[in-house]
C-alpha cells in the first residue's frame, strides 16, 4: 500500500488502535490482539524494510473473520463452546503475513457463518458502520465494519451464500468473492464446504485485489483447491458485454434502489460496456436450492454433531437451521445436487455471450431490531441476488454504487469461474478506479513463496 | 472397420444373425431386433456407400446395453415394470448410427446397472462367453458377451463401479471406460449419475477407440458433460512411467492370477515402460466408499421411488441395496463426498509423476451358482480394483492379459481424467496393437456431425 511508503508500520498500528478506541464498536471483534503485540511485529517489519526487504503488503492492517485460523488466537466461529486455538494460520492468512500484513484480530460473524445479517452472534449484533441502528450484514459482519470504519485496510471474510458481498454492500465497501478453490479453505471452519470461499473486503478494488493476489494458489491441503486454467482470461474486453436484469427481476428492490441500479447500468454503458437485459429468474430460482433444499445438510456434516451434543451452546436460529438439516435424507441431497447440475448447465447457456452479469448485491437494509424480531424471513430475502453465485460456480465482485433509501447501495459484477480478473476490470468501470494488474500472473508468481 | 470394405453391410448382418442362432445365448438380449429390420437398414447403407457416402463406422454391428435409449425399442434397465419406449436414441447411440453403425438390439444387464456379476436380472443370468458355467461379469453382461462371441463388433456398456471393465476381463475382450462427461449420458438410465460413464466393448483397441471417437463431445443436454482441456495429452511418452501394485495389494488374486499380472508388468517393461511399485491401498480404500458409504444414495435418487412403489417388481438383491440407500441421512452423504474429495487429492499426489497405473481388472472368476448362492459378497470383491476409478475421476482401459485359473485374465490401464489417449497407447503396448489415431483430434472433428 502506498501509505506504507510514507509512514512507518508502527505508526499505522498506533493509528489503528486509536481508531478502534474512537469508533467504540467492541462488537466488531471477538479477539482483538493486544496493541503491544501488533506494535512489536510492526517494528520488526520496519526494521526489515529499512534493511531492504521488499514486501508487497508491508504494513497492511488485516482483520480476520473468526472462522479462519490465525495461529495462537482462538477460532470461535462465534460459538464460545466450539473454540479451539490453532497452532498454525490458515494459508490465506499466512500468505498475507508473509507479504508483510499485520493481523489486528479476529472479527465477529453470524455464528458458523450461517446468516447474512450480522445479528446471529453471542458476541452481539454488529452495528452498521454508517448507520448504527441498521444491520452490518453478514455473516462476515465484523470484518466488513472494521474496513468500513477505516480500522483495517483489508479484512478476510468467507462467503457461501453472500457473506462476503452483502456486508460489503451494506457498509459501502468492496467485497471480492473469488472463484471457488482459488484461495485454499484450509484452516477455515466449513459452512457448506462445497460452496465456501475466502473473501476480501477493502475500501478500493486495488487494495482488495493486491491482497487476493497473494492469497491465491494451491496449498496442497485443500482437496477442492483449483488453479487457473491455461486459457484464463487476463482482462475484460474494452467494450464488455454485460447482462442485466429486467424490471421483473428487480421487484424486491425499493423504487429508489431500482433507480440506483439503473444509474449503475448507465454508468457501465457510459464507460463502454454494452448491456443487454436478460431473464435472470432461473438463477434466482437456483438460489433457493441453498436453503430450501437439502444442500444445507453440508452444514450438519460440518458442525451438526457439535450442536446436537449441546444445542444450548449455539445461537437458537443457527441451531434450528443446522439441526433441521440433520433430518434430511441422503437421496434428497443427491436429487438436489442433480437439480443444481441442471441449473449450472442452464447458467452456462444463459451467460454465454456475456462477459459478466450485473445485479444488485442485496435487496434492502433492515434495522437490527427488525431482524431480531424475525430472524429468518429478512435474512432469506437478503440472499436473493447472492445465493446462486457459489452454487453455480461463479465469481463475483461487490462494489458501492451510490445511495438509496438513505444509505449505501451496492451492485455485484458476476462472472464465470476463473474470470475473476474480467470481473475486477468491469467493477473498476463502476468505481472509476484504474483496473489493477491482472490477477492470474500475480497469483502465479506469488504462489511460489505462499 | 476394414471388413466393411470387403463384404457388404447386408452380408455382415446376415452373418451376425447366423452367429446369434449358432451361439444359442438368448439371455444375452432383452430386445433383439428382427433380422429383416436390421437387414433393410444395412441395404440402405450399402446403397449410400455405393453412392459415395463416407461413413467411418459403415456396417459396424452394435449391441446396446438396455439402460441406454435406442429410439423405438423399449429401455428396460432389466426391470420389465420400469420399461419405457423412447422416441429418440441416446446421443452415444445416435452418433454411432450417424457414422454408419447398425444396432442389433438391447442387451441384458444387472438390473439398474447394480451389480458386477451379470446374474441379477429377471431375463436370466448371462453365461460367460468362454466358460458358460461361469458368470459373464456385469453389469454390462449381455454387451460384453455379444462382442466376445463375435456377434457384435462393438457394444455399449455403462460403468459406475466397473460395469464396463469387469465383463471385459471375464470375457477376454477390450473395455474402454472414458473420462466422466466425455460421452453424454443423456438417454441413459442413471445408476449413480455423478459416477456413470458410457463405455465401449470391442475385440480390439482400434475398434473400440474408433467407436469412442464418434461418441465423444458435448450434446448440450448432459449437465455433467465435459470437453477436452486445452492442454490434453495426445499420446503416452515413448517410455511411459507406469505405477504398479506390490504383492500386498494383490492378495485377493490367486497365485496364478498374480503370476499373470506379473507377466503383464514384464510385457509392459519389455515394450519400453518404466514401472514402479507403489502402495495403492488408499485407492482400494476409497473404493469402499461407493457401497459401504452413503454415495449409493444416488441410486435411490435415480430409481428408488419406483422400487419403493413396488419392491416385488425388482430383483430382490438390487431392491435390497437401493431401498437401504433410501434410509441414509443427507449429512452422511455430505460427509462421504468430503471424504471422497480427500481421496481425490490423495490420488492426485499418489499418481503424480506416473503416466498410468496398471492393476488387475478384477479379483476372480466365480461360477454362476456361487453368485446365486451368495449374491453380495463375491460381487463386492469383484469391484476391488475398479470401484475407485470413477469415484476419483480417472479413465481406464481394460485389456486381456493372458490366462489364469483356466480362463482369461485381464488388466486395466488407469490414467488421470482426460488422459484417455495415453491409456489407450499404454494398453496397446500390452495387446501388441499399434496405438490408434489420437482420440481428442478425432473426437473434436467428428463432434461436428455428432
Amino acid at each position: 500500500m502506498t501509505q506504507a511508503l510514507t509512514i512507518s508500520c508502527a505508526e499505522r498500528v498506533l493509528d489503528a488502535y486509536r481508531r478502534i478506541a474512537e469508533a467504540d464498536r467492541p462488537e466488531v471483534w471477538i479477539t482483538l490482539r493486544p496493541e503491544t503485540d501488533v506494535l512489536a511485529e510492526a517494528r520488526e517489519l520496519d526494521r526489515r524494510i529499512a534493511a531492504g526487504a521488499e514486501l508487497p503488503l508491508a504494513g497492511t492492517l488485516v482483520a480476520v473473520k473468526d472462522n479462519i485460523d490465525v495461529a495462537d488466537l482462538p477460532t470461535t466461529a462465534a460459538c464460545p463452546g466450539f473454540a479451539y486455538t490453532p497452532a498454525t494460520s490458515a494459508p490465506a492468512v499466512q500468505r498475507l503475513v508473509d507479504a508483510g500484513a499485520l493481523v489486528l484480530g479476529k472479527t465477529n460473524l453470524d455464528q458458523f457463518a450461517t446468516g447474512l445479517v450480522g445479528v446471529r452472534s453471542p458476541y452481539g449484533p454488529v452495528r452498521n458502520a454508517l448507520r448504527p441502528e441498521k444491520i452490518s450484514g453478514g455473516s462476515s459482519s465484523g470484518s466488513a465494519v472494521a474496513v468500513a470504519l477505516g480500522i483495517a485496510d483489508i479484512a478476510l471474510g468467507t462467503d457461501t451464500a453472500g457473506s462476503g458481498r452483502v456486508p460489503a454492500a451494506l457498509n459501502d465497501i468492496v467485497g471480492l468473492k473469488p472463484t471457488l478453490g482459488l484461495v485454499p479453505t484450509t484452516g477455515v471452519v466449513p459452512a457448506a464446504r462445497s460452496y465456501d470461499a475466502v473473501t476480501v473486503f477493502a475500501r478500493t478494488l486495488t487494495e482488495a485485489q493486491r491482497a487476493l493476489a497473494v492469497m491465491i494458489g494451491p496449498d496442497g491441503g485443500d482437496p477442492l483447491g483449483r488453479t487457473w486454467p491455461d486459457d484464463v482470461r487476463l482482462s475484460a474486453p474494452e467494450h464488455p458485454r454485460v447482462a442485466v436484469p429486467g424490471d421483473d427481476d428487480l421487484t424486491p428492490l425499493s423504487p429508489e434502489a431500482r433507480a440506483a441500479f439503473r444509474t449503475a447500468v448507465k454508468r457501465l454503458e457510459a464507460a463502454g460496456a454494452e448491456t443487454t437485459v436478460i431473464d435472470v429468474s432461473p438463477l434466482l430460482e437456483a438460489a433457493r436450492l441453498l436453503y430450501d433444499g437439502a444442500l444445507v445438510a453440508e452444514r450438519y456434516a460440518a458442525v451438526g454433531e457439535f450442536i446436537a451434543g449441546d444445542p444450548s451452546a449455539a445461537d437458537p436460529t443457527v441451531a434450528g437451521i443446522i439441526l433441521a438439516s440433520g433430518e434430511l435424507p441422503a437421496h434428497a441431497l443427491a436429487a438436489d445436487q442433480e437439480r443444481l447440475d441442471g441449473y449450472k448447465a442452464l447458467a452456462r447457456r444463459l451467460l454465454a455471450g456475456y462477459d459478466a452479469l450485473l445485479l444488485p448485491t442485496t435487496t434492502e437494509h433492515p434495522d437490527i431490531a427488525a431482524v431480531q424480531a424475525d430472524p429468518v424471513t429478512v435474512n432469506s430475502r437478503l440472499g436473493t441476488y447472492t445465493n446462486f453465485v457459489n452454487l453455480l460456480d461463479l465469481a463475483a465482485v461487490a462494489v458501492p454504487a451510490g445511495e438509496a433509501d438513505g444509505g449505501p447501495f451496492g451492485v455485484s459484477v458476476i462472472t464465470r469461474a476463473f474470470e475473476d480478473q474480467p470481473a475486477l476490470d468491469i467493477a473498476a468501470l463502476l468505481t472509476g478506479e484504474q483496473a489493477p494488474t491482472p490477477l492470474p500472473g500475480t497469483g502465479v508468481d506469488l504462489a511460489v513463496f505462499g
